[in-house]
């Protein structure tokens, strides 16, 4: 059964992912043998409900219950971890690594919380630790920071890493349509989980967002520690003033470093109708990347499925198994700064988008731009949209200059509370990322 | 001066790219060191002319004319060429190797020629070739093909891989200036070389082309073998008409392989205005890449330039550093499949837009209709858009559904020579590349 010229994977997780993986390894035999002169055999799965229907036809005799018949099979060189969540999916991916396997994970939770953990212990054991499908689906982005950047000083990152909420957005931007029943759509569609918590509050891109960061600052991120804001209270006149300004809205993730400290967070932008990233639409993913060296690029694909993901999870097999043929582990090093530390929300510096109803009069302005004017926020645009004549209001949309984030909360909390001032109902940052030639 | 925590480097080539290695490598001294756990350094620089002004300052001791200064000196790891061009180029890459030295080349020219030659004898010599810079500059192509795409079969690659052309054609559509007018501001700029003929004739391209694609497809390209079409026979109507079709003008490098037989061909096309290839303007490049797993990805940035293309060329000195701390050569073969052959041009099928001056009286279009009929040619849309009131004459823009090169070709041909034709002014094809959601 075994020999020599085969190398044995332990699968965790037989879901959507896992059951694309299991399904590749298996048609594409023929072409992985050729591409690494190696046999490559699933030979245990751990599932939870071995009687489950699985959308992959498999033999009853691999599939397990029972995680020990894979992390304590001496015969299995790597585990493919696809169980998603951090427990117990970081038990095992630990007792793995302490047994001398290598680790293919697409765990975007673990890898988050434990990421430089793991790639420590590992480096100790001698195995490699992989983890391309943590982000981004099939997108290469943990090798294009780790080999083919290396090089650069990565001073921006600007991302849209979570397809439920780009696909929510892109269809509010082209149907003018209300959060409430898009999101019930895409729920419909597939396009949203059943409790979409995770997506539509930023978590799921902070947690991608921690991995990327990391990886391209050589620091360690938390993840609980970057801010994010979700989508939940976007407007469909949000984004009809979006696209007035020249805009369109996006989630981002985005991080900056400038002198040892950094920023990371996710909410809600106006983006350049111009940039590359705002025509990354639907559930395509897209990260935008500015290196002291390589200026401005950007990594573009499916975020998400199991065909996408399990192009990732078989390429990283494929390049452990060529470290096992060639006898070599952690060929590259993680180096870790410890000293860059991450600047408080309240510290960071942008443009903001914010609208308001007020009473249709005149010096209604000049009271909000004396407000503005002593938290020092210096108003750069400002439109009156829309008049309701009955209640005798007009909505007023505002963009600003660079402001602090904490002068303008304090700035939006003083207009808000003005006796002129009925509702301040939208509020956004402007993100001005690099526009092509 | 030198020990085993050195690297020694011969640097082939002091030109632009060449300065802007030298001096990352110095100022950068420090994080590739952490990086790497050794040295990294330039030993010696091949130049033609010892006395020219450079742009990096560079100890004179440094500087040889002599190849065999740097090909015959045994303590030199790894040899950086950067001369461009086939000759001599291809003979200093081919000693190295032969000397047992790792190469780092940024040299199309030598790599869509002899590529495959040379990592076959890179092969036999436990040395390694790494050609990242090859093809649009620092944008992660060739790794990303060889590593992190690896378990997908690439079906369709669509390329903007030349920065002159982009940026001519950017300004053509933008500003509806003549090509004449903007390729000379062009050239001022530094944009176009003062002979710009392998750019504007799509040759350039499609030796990006036949190195990506022989990377993607497993098999040898040859790049004499593909089509070329420059962008000289451009008019600002074409522009104009293009997007009132829903469509922009771009010079595509584009690769597709079905059943063991593969198309490559470089010509200007209408992309549609949604896809994300649309809005790669200016001197910016990208690469979309159709694979059966990971779907779409695209790979976008800055195909040239001095920094862009360093940030390529160290990231491979930086791997090849890796692999030799480790000991290993030749990590990833490559698997070639020769029974692949490319379709001849003729028997490419795709969409096609033209358009015609005509005699603006009846019967005009049941003619022209009648002719394309004749070779199977279905016609799409017919606009008639201009009328020549004085010559009685009427401008006419055709898009047609799919039909083989060779049937275009000839109806083009039996049109041009109807009598009521008194020219035929525009001829592109219509790639309908993928759009999102």
């Amino acid at each position: 059964m075994s020999n020599e010229k085969t190398i044995n994977i332990g699968l965790m997780g037989l879901g959507v992912v896992g059951s694309g993986v299991l399904r590749i390894i298996r048609e594409k035999a023929r072409v992985l043998a050729m591409e690494t002169d190696r046999d490559l055999r699933v030979k245990k799965i751990l599932v939870r409900d071995r009687e489950k229907a699985r959308g992959v036809d498999v033999e009853p005799a691999l599939l397990t219950c029972d995680p020990g018949d894979i992390l304590d099979d001496s015969s299995i060189h790597i585990v493919i971890e696809l169980i998603g969540g951090v427990e117990p999916a970081y038990t095992y991916a630990k007792r793995a690594i302490l047994a001398g396997k290598h680790l293919v994970t697409g765990n975007k939770d673990v890898m988050a919380n434990h990421g430089p953990e793991l790639l420590r212990l590992a480096n100790e054991q001698n195995v490699d630790v992989y983890f391309e499908a943590s982000v981004g689906g099939g997108i290469p982005l943990i090798g294009s920071f780790r080999s083919d950047l290396v090089a650069n000083e990565i001073h921006e990152i600007y991302a849209i890493i979570n397809g439920t909420t780009n696909y929510i957005l892109t269809r509010m931007s082209r149907e003018g349509a209300a959060l409430a029943d898009v999101l019930a759509e895409a729920q419909r569609l597939g396009f949203a989980e059943a409790d979409p918590t995770k997506d539509v509050e930023g978590i799921d891109a902070a947690y991608k967002l921690a991995i990327l960061t990391s990886l391209a600052f050589r620091t360690q991120v938390d993840p609980a520690a970057i801010y994010h804001e979700g989508i939940m209270q976007l407007e469909p006149a949000d984004f009809r003033y979006a696209q007035d300004l020249g805009y369109v809205i996006k989630l981002l993730a985005l991080a900056r470093q400038d002198n040892g400290r950094y920023e990371a967070a996710v909410h809600p932008a106006l983006v350049p109708q111009s940039a590359p990233l705002a025509s990354v639409d639907g559930v395509y993913n897209a990260v935008y990347v500015v290196g002291d060296l390589v200026g401005n690029v950007m990594f573009y694909g499916r975020g998400a499925g199991s065909e996408p993901t399990a192009s990732a999870i078989v390429a990283d097999v494929i390049d452990v198994a060529h470290n096992i043929i060639c006898g070599v582990t952690n060929r590259i090093p993680y180096s870790i700064d410890a000293s860059k530390s991450l600047k408080p929300m309240d510290a960071v510096e942008t443009r903001f988008y914010f609208r308001l109803w007020a009473a249709d009069r005149p010096g209604v302005l000049a009271k909000i731009a004396t407000v503005c004017g002593t938290h020092s926020i210096s108003i750069a645009s400002v439109i009156q949209k829309e008049a309701d004549p009955v209640n005798q209001t007009a909505e007023l949309v505002f963009t600003t200059h660079d402001a602090y984030e904490r002068a303008m909360q304090a700035a939006v909390q003083d207009i808000a509370a003005l006796d002129v001032v009925t509702r301040v109902a939208g509020f956004l940052r402007i993100v001005d990322v690099g526009e092509s030639v």
